[in-house]
């Protein structure tokens, strides 16, 4: 059975990987499962058809038989489960990726959201540039504390983990900041996660539905 | 074993159960699970010494033999995964109410967040007052696509589930603000959530430690 998952027709990031289905797609490259991709426009996000499989109007949603899952996390965390390669066997490092998979998406996730929101949404109001520096500041209290805890180790709990994965998701969403070369360890850290064959394919794979859409010149 | 969490020596919230610590006292109880409280005030949270068992100088962790975690929604995972009560035994269902975890702290909290950060953090900022309400319209945006799918069920999917317990422990950040009474069956899920003997036994636990620290007159 093939899994099927969502995502942008046309990504707003402009085939970055900044999209939530980029961690699904590397999730699925890490464990070497074939998916296939449904893509699906802004608008019929929106709709009832979609707002059946995610009931947020967003992608990635996740296909597989009878089961429907939606939420990058909660699908990351499906498949590795359900296939080697993205959490350990022992019980104890198992439950501490998983830590580190909440910490992502409830930790660190939320102030960088907070980025996105004032540039996007209140880009426009009178104190969009005055905010910025107050919310780059919560956003480097996070990353200095998870600079400290990183150190000089490749990865956050041994082995390249699902927590990694959804790690360096969420700090992929500050590369057009450049937030992330204040701290040349996690600057590192997301390189190592970049140089990886299955983040490759996976980048690719996500690019590839821009340019099609878009062709250079 | 007993586990040992850790909570606010004194919380902000002054006992109204919106420290995260509550969602994981609701899930102790919920499966029945005795546990021990270690008390941690703000600054001895930013010390090394709570640092070692939470890199961001929050609560609540959760320490059961030679197992630490944090993020209340790896805790309350962990818990629900080794105890009776709080996942279905049915495969799709399980990754359902997972999904609903996700859901809770990285599509429904963020927003909430930000009003939490708007009135916390930036009150005194000449923008706060005009900000609240695109806040809020962002917050209203969600709940209407939560009462939507929650529709005149009982619970988000099938019986109560860890996913309705994060749902709910993030809703309740709500209450001070009145926006849960904008959506009735989002309001009635939540009393439905309050009513259950697990979460009066958690909600009495967490407000006895405000109380005795705090008496009355």
């Amino acid at each position: 059975m093939i899994p099927i998952i969502t995502a942008f027709e046309s990504s707003p990031d402009r085939g970055k990987g900044l999209a939530r289905d980029m961690r699904v797609r590397w999730a699925l490259e890490e464990v070497d499962q074939p998916y296939e991709v449904h893509l699906v426009s802004s608008a019929a996000m929106k709709q009832p058809a979609h707002r059946a499989l995610h009931p947020f109007g967003q992608i990635p949603t996740y296909q597989e038989g009878d089961l429907a899952l939606f939420e990058s996390g909660a699908i990351v965390l499906h498949i590795a489960e359900h296939r080697a390669g993205l959490l350990p066997d022992d019980a104890n490092a198992r439950a501490r990726a998983i830590t580190w998979m909440f910490a992502a998406v409830n930790t660190v996730e939320p102030p960088i959201l907070e980025l996105v929101v004032a540039k996007f949404l209140e880009g426009d109001k009178p104190w969009s540039e005055q905010r910025l520096p107050l919310i780059k500041d919560r956003i480097r209290a996070r990353l200095g504390e998870l600079s400290d805890r990183l150190g000089d180790a490749d990865w956050l709990d041994g082995a390249f983990s699902a927590g990694d994965l959804m790690m360096v998701g969420v700090l992929m969403r500050l590369k057009p900041s450049g937030m992330l070369d204040e701290y040349p360890n996690l600057a590192a850290y997301v390189a190592r996660s970049e140089a990886r064959p299955a983040f490759k394919r996976a980048f690719a794979a996500q690019l590839a539905v821009f340019t099609s859409k878009h062709p250079a010149g």
